[in-house]
C-alpha cells in the first residue's frame, strides 16, 4: 500500500470521506498540505468530570450491592513503564515510557530503584535473557495468552521496546510480559518500519533532555462498499478474545529545558516499504485521542508546544542502516 | 435468522468451531443438551490484582511526569441506575440496575432521594415528557451525540429501559442521556424481542424480592472465510465512532431471601422472530464476562446460587400480549 494512501487510512478524524478505492473507501484530511506540517490543536485538552461529587452516590449502595463489575482496564506500573492493560481487548490502552541519553546507556539506575539483577548477567543486562510470559497480575480469563500468539502469524510485538530499556535484566523482562505486547505483522512491520521507528524515538534522546512516549494499539474504522463505516480486527486465541489491532499510535514528547516539541504517529499493522516517508504517519493529536478515548499529556500546555517534527527531521533512514550493525537488539 | 443459529453465535466462549454456514461460521456448545439447561460455573469468579501495593509506584512519578492518559471509562451514578462509560467505543461498559415491585410502582421514594419532579407532572412521572440527551459528563471528543444516530436507521436503544424507572420524571430522564443508550436495530429487536425481554425481566419481581440486572454490549467475533476469527462492528457518526455493538447481554439476579438465583442472556442486535425461545439466549456467565471483560456480581457465592430460568420460566409469551396493551411503555 503507497504512502498517501496510508496517510488517507489513517487521517480518520479529521475529514471527508474519500470514496471506494480498491473497494475500501479511505479517510483523508480535508486540507491535504496539512500532511507535512504536523498539527498543532488550538483547542484546550478535553476536561475530565469534576462533579463526581454531585453523583446520587446513595443510590449506588443498593443498585450494586452484589459489587461492581470490576475494572475495564488494570493500571499497572513496571520498573521502566506504565501500562493500561484491557481485560476485554487482551491488550495496552496505552503504554508510557521516560527515554533521556542516560537511560539508554543503562546509567539511570537511582538508590530508589528495587533492582532485581540476574545474578548470571551482572554486567550486561540483555533482551536474549528475557522470555515472553503472560502477567499474573491480570485475572486469567482476561489474560493475554502465549499460546494465543501460537500459529498464528503474529509477532508478539513490544509496546515500550525492550531496546529501550538497559538499567537491569528484570526491568527488561518486564517488558516481555504480554501485559506489554500486541499481536503485530511480523516481517515488514514490527521487524522492520516498526523497528526502524522506534529506534527514530530513542535517537530523539540525542536532540532532547528528556523524550515521554506513550504507544498503543488502534481500531479503526474503514469504509464498506455499502458506504458505512466499519471497524473490523482479527483476534486470536482458542477461544478467539485477543484482539489484532489494525494500527498502533505512538505519541512523543520531547523537552529540552522550556521548549517542548510533541507529535502523534499512526502506523497501520501491515508491511510499510521502508522508504515510506515517516512524516506521512503524523497525525493530529486529537484524532488519536478521540479514536483512542485518550487525553495524552493532560498536564502539557497545549498552546505552548511546538509540532516534534518542525523542531527535529522525523525520518528514519538513518536506522535502517543502524539497524543492520545493532542486530542484537532487533526483532 | 433461526434460533438455533442466534444460539450457536453467541455460545463463542463455551464450544468448537462450527464451520462454514452461509459464509460466516459460527461457534456452538460442545454440549448441545446444555442448551436448555443454564450453566452454572464451578469455579470462583477471576480474583482481582491484590497486590497493587508491590507496584514501583515511585518510578511512575518520572514516566507519568506530564499526567496519565485519562480513564478510559467514566463511572456514572444515576437515580435509577450506575454505568460504566466508554470513551473510545462511545457506548456503555455496562448499565446496573435494582428492580423491586415498589420501584416498578413508583413507590420507592426514600427520604433520602434527591428528587427534582417536574412541576408540570407531579401525578404521573412519564417517559413521553423525557428527550434523548448528550451527557455533558462526558468530555465532548469522547462523548455520544445526537447527530451521531441520524439517518442511521439505528434506534437509540435504552439500556436501563425507561419503563423500569417510575420513581420520578428526574429518573427517567436520566435513562435518555446517551450514556445510557447504544445503536440497536429496531424493528424486531428494540421495539420488538428485546422491548418484551425487557418486560420479562420487569415482571421479575414478581417472583423475587429484588432484582438486580446488569445489561451492556458486546462485540462477538465470527469465523471468517479465511477460517480466521474476526470482530466486525459498524461505527457512526462524523467522524465515525460511536460503534454499533454485534449483541447485548443481561445478566440477571434474582434474591428471595436466602435464595439467589441468575442467568446471563445474549442476543443478537439483529430481528429476532417472536416465537423465538428466550432460554436459546441463555448464556454461561463466563462466557459474558470473557467477552466482556467484566466480573458480574463480585461479591457473590457462586457456588450457592441457582439457574433463574430453573426457578421460574424465562418466557417472554405473556409480554407479547401484554405489550399490545402497554403501548404507553413500548418503543
Amino acid at each position: 500500500m503507497p504512502v498517501s494512501r496510508l496517510t488517507a487510512a489513517v487521517a480518520f478524524g479529521a475529514g471527508a470521506v474519500l470514496g471506494g478505492l480498491g473497494g475500501i473507501a479511505l479517510y483523508k484530511r480535508t486540507q491535504k498540505t496539512e500532511v507535512i506540517v504536523p498539527h498543532v490543536p488550538a483547542t484546550l485538552p478535553p476536561t475530565l468530570p469534576t462533579d463526581v461529587t454531585e453523583q446520587p452516590v446513595h443510590k449506588a449502595k443498593e443498585i450494586m450491592k452484589f459489587g461492581f463489575p470490576g475494572p475495564v482496564s488494570d493500571l499497572l506500573y513496571r520498573q521502566a513503564y506504565v501500562t493500561s492493560y484491557n481485560r476485554s481487548l487482551r491488550n495496552p490502552n496505552w503504554v508510557a515510557e521516560h527515554l533521556t541519553a542516560a537511560t539508554l546507556e543503562g546509567k539511570s539506575n537511582s538508590s530508589t530503584s528495587l533492582i532485581v539483577v540476574d545474578e548470571a548477567n551482572l554486567d550486561k543486562p540483555d533482551r536474549s535473557h528475557s522470555t515472553f510470559r503472560e502477567d499474573l497480575r491480570i485475572p486469567r480469563l482476561f489474560r493475554a495468552k502465549l499460546k494465543d500468539y501460537v500459529k498464528t502469524g503474529y509477532d508478539r510485538g513490544h509496546l515500550a521496546p525492550a531496546a529501550d530499556v538497559r538499567d537491569s535484566q528484570e526491568a527488561i523482562n518486564e517488558t516481555f510480559l504480554l501485559t506489554n505486547i500486541s499481536p503485530q505483522v511480523g516481517k515488514g512491520f514490527n521487524r522492520n518500519y516498526w523497528f526502524y521507528f522506534e529506534s527514530f524515538v530513542r535517537s530523539l534522546t540525542k536532540v532532547f533532555d528528556d523524550v515521554y512516549v506513550i504507544t498503543g494499539p488502534l481500531y479503526l474504522p474503514k469504509v464498506g462498499e455499502d458506504g458505512r463505516s466499519y471497524v473490523k480486527y482479527e483476534v486470536i486465541g482458542d477461544p478467539p478474545n485477543t484482539a489484532v489491532p489494525t494500527h498502533f499510535y505512538k505519541v512523543v514528547l520531547g523537552v529540552k529545558g522550556k521548549e517542548h516539541a510533541l507529535q502523534g504517529f499512526v502506523l497501520p499493522n501491515e508491511p510499510i516499504e521502508n522508504t515510506a516517508s515517516l512524516e506521512a504517519f503524523t497525525m493530529p493529536l486529537d484524532a488519536i485521542e478521540r479514536a483512542a478515548g485518550l487525553v495524552f499529556f493532560p498536564d502539557l500546555n497545549r498552546l505552548a508546544y511546538k509540532p516534534l517534527c518542525a523542531v527535529t527531521k522525523c525520518d528514519i533512514t538513518h536506522m535502517l542502516e543502524a539497524s543492520k550493525k545493532a542486530s542484537k537488539w532487533r526483532l
